[in-house]
């Protein structure tokens, strides 16, 4: 058995809240409190920029009523942040270890958050200074290498497909053509998931648009111009990032916000803009009158309630996963990931399981819907997405539709 | 006894959509099943649109397992509709009822619906035709005269207080500026309700902009500037339907859509304009980078599984009610509405019952928040809307909060 590594933990929450991002703060804390070598447990508030200013807490001092309390509720209770450390910050950063002792570090987050971690290992590793980095996937937007899927991923998507239930019969009720735009910079899972409560052949969205396909003007409006015809009716459900051709994203190009974050990345949620340029666009060159959109914005990712239960499992499994494999010392940073298993004896026919990959696996690229999950026609989803997205969404309820049998009419 | 008057029974939907709705339609059902003075149950497809089309389906023919799984489903079963009918059609619609031996119309939806069941009892009054008109109430507006609340108002009101209670905890991790657009044309109720999950002192939505209160944007930026000062960050609820003090419509006012109605109404919901112009203000005035805007739109009234469990029964009861009274002959025509009474025996401290009330109360006018339920600021709600607003909720799960015990800095 290998020497045991003493000394401090830290753990941090990077990038975009997720309903069960705490499920993963919280069993991190948990585990590493039944391991001894670990003797303070510290929270980085706002994550790498708390670290930089000390603001540390204590998570040895919380209740465990109120550490499961913060388990199961939404975003990240040390606070976020989106932030890329420079070269400098990171030399900052390690003095900031040393001074604390802090030879685990934990953060929380998506593919930014795992080059965060990755460029803090190799200083480490540089300086000579014995420190074990864990990244823990987080992100909605399902788009990290490696991993079969990510936590936070299931929930989201399952806010989407629960939303798009509900719309489809309020569109049903009242026709009309509905536009949906939905969380997703460059991968579609998140749109996608907006398939996954179908059941009827009428069912919408008639229409499902995600980033890895070119995005014309000319074919969504005929595209619904097709189902109003088919439907009477059509609800298209539009990722935020749909690019065109050019790879340009559709809401830049039509002069949307232009805050970018340290990472570089414009912001393309908390605005209605694209949504309300395609409706205009129907209103205009279609001439319907009842168009409609809605842009669903920061409620998909922190709407307390709407929870797979298998994601947020998932997400806690990861982290103590995680610890236990760096109190271990089988490695000395890694990211966790997510496999598949088979059926197994499972009744639900899903099971899975956490394994490590290197930092640099994760760290440096993402990955979109596999080409199998669009349909040929680029405008919807396969059986295939289904059959990988369904169980991480949890079971969906069952929607009742009258058979509605006519009553002759009489003549009057 | 009074005879009781034999013949057949239209059931329609009318207005927006709630998650109750179909807990009306079928509680009606169910009940005009247990008198046999009601030979067939007919649902009017879209309402009264249907009704001058003749197009009616049977409701007995309906399997009392799909009413079950019906009654649990969002959005209007039947189809719903924006339609008050001219004379011309009125006229037509009494043909349609005499063809059709219809003698009892329930009609389910806010005070545009009791104001077409209104007219439609008059004609048949006045061309002596005996028929029993009773209008359900509907809308998560909550704004019918005569009633304490109405049914779809609650689980409405839950969703926005749900999400904001996410979005609270979102925005703690990501500071910034945040505007949520919640529906509401002339009454604040639902906009109110994001002020219901609020624990802390620190909690948001900070700011609660209602319509009934005359909205200037000046106050609006330094009520913003003042909070980012007390909290170094701020969450603002918006009305969609804020007016200026000419009692013009904001959205109108930045030149919004113009879509309008049959009832003259022009279309709110459906754009990110108003929140999009809010967040574009804050950005050019008060030079912060992080604002985001999000439009609730058609979530707020169709999501599955965010259903308040009184409200569900009490949209159901209204409707069982209705369906008795107009049997039992009491009255011939009549609106369904909701009394609170005191505690009594029950633990929840809540307990209502229904009574009728003319349809010519609930028809004309809609009333707005009472002005005990608006902070004398103008910008939030108070202690007593809280205590008439949460028992219709119902109970909002607890979100845990970390102490934080800060970890002393080290000198470096």
């Amino acid at each position: 058995m290998k020497t045991r590594l003493k000394g401090n933990a830290l753990i941090g929450q990077s990038g975009g809240p997720t309903v069960v991002i705490n499920q993963s703060l919280v069993g991190a804390v948990q585990e590493a409190l039944r391991h001894p070598e670990i003797r303070r447990i510290y929270g980085a508030v706002h994550g790498i920029q708390g670290t930089l200013g000390q603001d540390f807490i204590d998570l040895k001092a919380e209740k465990p009523s109120t550490l499961e309390l913060v388990r199961h509720t939404p975003s990240a209770a040390l606070g976020s942040v989106r932030k890329k450390p420079s070269e400098a910050e990171c030399e900052e950063i390690f003095k900031v270890f040393r001074a604390h002792d802090i030879r685990y570090f934990f953060y929380i987050g998506g593919n930014d958050s795992a080059e965060t971690a990755s460029i803090i290992a190799r200083l480490a590793e540089k300086n000579g200074y014995e420190l074990r980095v864990c990244h823990l996937p987080k992100t909605i937007d399902n788009d990290l290498l490696v991993t079969d899927h990510c936590p936070g991923y299931g929930s989201a998507a399952r806010f989407v497909a629960l939303a798009l239930m509900g719309d489809n019969l309020d569109n049903r009720a009242l026709k009309g053509i509905k536009i949906d735009v939905i969380m997703g910079r460059h991968a579609g899972f998140l749109t996608a998931a907006a398939g996954l409560g179908r059941r009827d052949e009428d069912d919408g969205p008639h229409l499902i648009y995600v980033p890895e396909v070119p995005f014309s003007i000319d074919s969504f409006l005929s595209d619904v111009d097709e189902n109003m015809k088919k439907h009477g009716r059509c609800i298209a459900a539009v990722s935020e990032g749909i690019q065109d051709a050019q790879k340009r994203p559709v809401l830049q190009a039509i002069g949307g916000q232009g805050e970018k974050d340290s990472h570089g990345n414009v912001a393309l949620s908390g605005t209605g803009a694209l949504g309300d340029f395609l409706a205009q666009q129907v209103r205009d060159v279609l001439g319907v009158s009842r168009v409609r959109a809605d842009t669903f914005g920061y409620l998909q990712r922190s709407f307390p309630t709407v929870v797979s239960d298998i994601d947020a499992r998932e997400a806690r499994e990861a982290a103590v996963y995680g610890v236990r494999q760096m109190t271990k010392g089988g490695s000395s940073s890694a990211s966790v990931a997510i496999r598949r298993l088979g059926r197994g004896k499972k009744k639900s026919g899903y099971a899975s399981e956490c394994f490590l990959t290197p930092l640099e696996t994760v760290a440096k690229n993402t990955r979109g819907l596999d080409p199998g999950f669009i349909a040929p026609s680029g405008k919807d989803i396969t059986a295939d997405f289904v059959k990988y997205a369904l169980p991480l969404v949890g079971k969906l309820p069952e929607m009742g539709r009258l058979r509605r049998k006519p009553v002759p009419k009489k003549s009057l």
